[in-house]
């Protein structure tokens, strides 16, 4: 039997209070363990969780929460706040379907303050819940950490202009980790290095630690001063950052984030002060995992490891992933086309780009967490003559709806959105799905939206976007390609004009995407029941192929398909063109449910919401009963 | 006969160059004439433009325009742009039907880079075109025209910190004409603020100035110092503002933005530094006519108005517009529940907030222009208690399109989103349209989509808004209300439950929106013609009322009406209820085409797009026939 853990006893932030620093570190070790052992099974946001392990610890033992509320940017950093909320007896389940959810969340416990995914969004909501206290005259706590790399969202600057000029009272943690630094994104990034290089940096901490040590005398002093606190407070945290401290929000120098009794101290004292305060902690990802200290870009996010080695669980054999199709693809058009010019947000190796990059490092471009400027930038550079190519994820390419409308669809510019991830993602859940993007693509005026089904599909809609003039975008889903053979020549398609996969006139599933295949599958099962059923690889889902659609309804049984959201989606699009034609036809749409849908493994969603082939032959029984 | 003028001789930017400076303030001044002339006429952007003048003669001089690109942000300001790019003989069509757009606009004028409207844009744009520059060597300049109340967008600081760290050749003019002082959003307008109040302003800017008068021996210094240079500059022009400084952009000190002769002296010089420079131009927004400059805030956008006085000329007597309705409706709620807050992205009289920020200032709420902030902020605020109604014109909203589904949606928090200037604008046209929320807003889960026919339904939809629990959304038109009496006391709505208009049997409307009462006008031409239509309210565009919809069945024709996207809306929605039912019936959506629509009168474009009572009218004979 193992020895019994400090992390046993630990059922909510109370029971932190009462533990010594020294147990605090040994909890530390518990909570990096625990964390290391289900991601080692699970996968997960591993590294960024390492990191704050001390920050969340600290944070806990100052506020009171839930009544004070401890805010998470994106939220997968947050394991460790899992583990001391209760949730220690769950943590296996992480990410995995009906288990614990790999972001804080609500529905999931009072101690998540709000849904968290997206990044940049934590400053913004922090604001309105000390927007609220003040309202409420609660006296409510309120302290958020947010990574440097999300600082690069536009978002975040409008929620620090705010915060500074209300004067509310809240405390941002900024983690330093360092992280997107190595990435070399954004001046502001630079900014924040130049303070690491600079003299200061170590002097100031320094300063802040001796300080703090003793900070009886300071904290007194601080707090005697009363209104005139902050100015001291200002002098003393050194002007760090002049950004921060332009829009009116108190800077510390930067502390050392993984010395719990440092980060409390100076909770401790910021947290009196009256207005908005930003602490600088330096962490370093990955902490106390070798592997992913040394990596700590391949642990940002990781599959199934082992743990002693680091390295990757076998996976089943697959066919190279969609992200990696369209990675090469890309770096052959740009080897074609010296005009190509490729932008990613801050997720180069998510979207496949690190060759093209490699490649052609004059014509990559990084903007950071910064999807609205990666679009318009776009936009800039294809009135340019370029022919930009945006790779982003479908579900952070909603921060870029109306930079889509204005800046590329209106003027037509030749700007091609590579949509990753569309479709259900898995493990990560409802704020990482790409659910909504063939609904807001289509109604974009002047937009033509692709949707291949395969590897080859991938690498002609590729090709033709570039080749068309005006806006394109093509969606394709995370994880492995379909293995249909990749074209030595990709091949320009014909606007709107759909692919036959199979014959059948029993009934007709009209698909967008790789839910093709499945469509394949279920018709391969309906065969054997005397069932013939035809299945179309739609490809365009806008414009639409009327003639597809209309030769569908004469099978008596149109099925529509998608791997995105129903309401708005291409299925009410196949339904209106056999309405304008005065077709009288039955039509079942599947798609994506009117509910955001939970995490797990694809498979496992799929099925759920009735898109794996079983739910597709289902449907057709069902239609054709 | 008039004088012969200046502006007359001036049918390009080099005419511009041949000029003398008293020339050119001569030239100044009759700009300033014909866009008063022209706006007392046709309304506009007064107040920006006039104060604009000069520093688009300046940078017309520097540049050799349209092979350089002169970049403006919003574009609302560029209407002395268009008067000397050969675009005088059509400036009194300004914002007419068939006329010259009140943006800059490509498809107008080679002059015009980008399809301007939206705010905070242009850094992004333009730092395309100079990447784009950059790659193809072509040495073209790159000038964008910022004004200080747009950098609180977030897009503008993404795009600040990629163009700082790409070090990209470009000139940012920032326009700051202490317009967004006086309505002091955001720390970093309070930061342009305490500049200027701070001696150094007044100090830098006279030693500019003196430098600027013998620039020859600057000039000659920071050229031939070639690398060097950028770091002499950064000393000369003082460090005016840590941000831009911190993000890696030198900036000038503040200079006269209404001096032709400063600011072309400053344009030559910095257009020959190697990074990115911002330009600190300060000037008076409607500088040059007495009654703008008294008013900037109503003359920022007026109607037709009386030169002599700038009063507003009369218009035909009208029931309040929705905007007022709405506002003074939150007026009464707040008064009713002290938890309801408004909420404002840098339009609180265009969205009718003024009264309740009046009664309420503590539980008023102007983010600047930061919409992404906005709603955001409004969950925080939601899972603090209160009930946020955040309002927004529906273009500038698309900006939140992922906040809405992240951090409303998502945690179903208690967000009103109040959606001003819904469907068609008018004047300004494709960018301003609100075209595209009925589609975005129907596709997100959980999310409630209110589209009120009139005062008693807003004010209804308002009050049921902040009851429901959840995100919900309701939409109303720019201009005057139907003048339907507004009821005493708000009622609770029946979710999803539509309104009977009209009864009638030979076909039926399903009308979303204050297109309800065109269809009933519809229906009288009608019955005069012995065509018997119902009209119904629809109300709720989500949920759809599936009864009222299989009810429009029977009569054998259903006609739907929407002022929103085709692609998407509520037209298809009702298509899908009925193939759902199984129910055979043909149907006919009108809406706004799957096309950007220009700009003209309301009523002009209506009728363009077949929405007017006459349009309605024609489709339903049509559908009848």
């Amino acid at each position: 039997m193992a020895a019994p853990r400090i992390l046993d006893a630990v059922n909510s932030p109370a029971d932190l209070k009462v533990l010594t620093y020294p147990e605090l570190d040994i909890l530390a070790q518990e909570i990096r363990e625990e964390i290391i052992n289900t991601c080692s099974e699970n996968g997960g946001h591993i590294a960024s969780s390492l990191g704050a392990v001390e920050i969340i610890l600290a944070a806990h033992r100052v506020l009171n929460c839930p009544d004070d509320k401890l805010i998470f940017d994106v939220g997968h950093q947050a394991y460790a706040h899992k583990l001391v909320t209760g949730r220690l007896a769950q943590f296996a389940s992480l990410r995995t379907y009906g288990g614990l959810s790999g972001f804080t969340k609500p529905e999931e416990s009072p101690y998540d303050a709000h849904p968290s995914g997206h990044a940049s969004d934590s400053l913004s909501v922090a604001a309105g819940y000390a927007k609220a206290a003040q309202l409420n005259g609660s006296g409510q706590k309120v302290v958020t950490v947010i990574g440097d790399a999300s600082l690069s969202g536009g978002m975040a600057f409008e929620a620090l202009n705010y915060i500074g000029q209300a004067e509310l009272p809240m405390v941002i943690i900024l983690n330093d980790n360092m992280m997107s630094i190595s990435r070399n994104v954004g001046a502001l990034m630079k900014h924040l290095g130049n303070m690491r290089a600079d003299n200061r940096y170590r002097k100031s901490r320094d300063a802040a630690q001796e300080a703090l040590e003793s900070h009886g005398v300071l904290g007194k002093t601080l707090l005697d001063l009363g209104k005139r606190a902050k100015e001291s407070a200002k002098q003393f945290f050194l002007a760090s950052s002049m950004i921060f401290e332009s829009l009116g929000i108190t800077c510390t120098a930067p502390i050392d984030g993984h010395n719990i009794r440092e980060l409390e101290d100076t909770l401790r004292l910021v947290l009196q002060t009256e207005g908005p305060v930003l602490v600088h902690v330096v962490t370093k990802k990955g902490a106390g995992y070798e592997p992913a200290e040394q990596d700590p870009e391949r642990f940002h996010g990781v599959g199934p490891f082992d743990i002693a080695t680091g390295a990757n669980k076998p996976k089943k054999p697959a066919p190279p992933a969609f992200t990696n199709v369209f990675g090469d693809a890309l770096v052959k058009e740009g080897q074609a086309d010296e005009n190509v010019v490729a932008i990613t947000a801050a997720m180069e190796g998510g979207t496949g780009l690190k060759a093209f990059a490699e490649a052609f490092p004059d014509r990559f471009i990084d903007t950071g967490i910064a999807e609205e400027n990666a679009v318009a930038l776009a936009s800039g550079l294809a009135f340019g003559g370029k022919k930009p190519v945006v790779a982003i994820y479908s579900t952070f390419l909603q921060r870029s709806f109306d930079q889509i409308i204005i800046d590329c669809a209106l003027s037509q510019a030749n700007v091609v959105l590579a949509i990753d991830r569309a479709g259900l993602v898995g493990e990560d859940g409802a704020t990482h799905h790409g659910a909504f993007d063939l609904v807001y693509m289509r109604t974009i005026p002047h937009m033509r939206v692709l949707a291949p089904a395969d590897e080859a599909d991938l690498v002609n809609a590729l090709h033709t976007a570039l080749a068309l003039p005006g806006p394109v975008s093509l969606r394709y889903p995370r994880g492995a390609g379909m293995g249909a053979p990749v074209p030595e020549e990709p091949q320009m398609l014909e606007v709107g004009k759909s692919r036959l996969l199979r014959e059948g006139n029993d009934a007709c599933v009209l698909a967008f995407g790789t839910v093709a295949y499945r469509a394949l599958e279920a018709a391969e099962m309906l065969a054997a029941e005397g069932i013939d059923v035809r299945v179309v690889d739609m490809l365009w889902a806008k414009p639409l192929d009327e003639e597809a659609i209309l030769a569908a309804a004469e099978t008596g049984c149109v099925i529509t398909a998608e791997e995105g959201a129903i309401v708005g989606g291409c299925g009410e699009g196949v339904i209106e063109v056999l309405s304008q034609h005065r077709v009288q036809c039955p039509v079942t749409t599947l798609a994506l449910p009117d509910r955001f849908v939970r995490h797990g493994s694809v498979p496992q969603l799929l099925h759920e919401v009735g898109l794996d082939a079983e739910g597709i032959a289902t449907s057709i029984r069902k239609a054709l009963s």
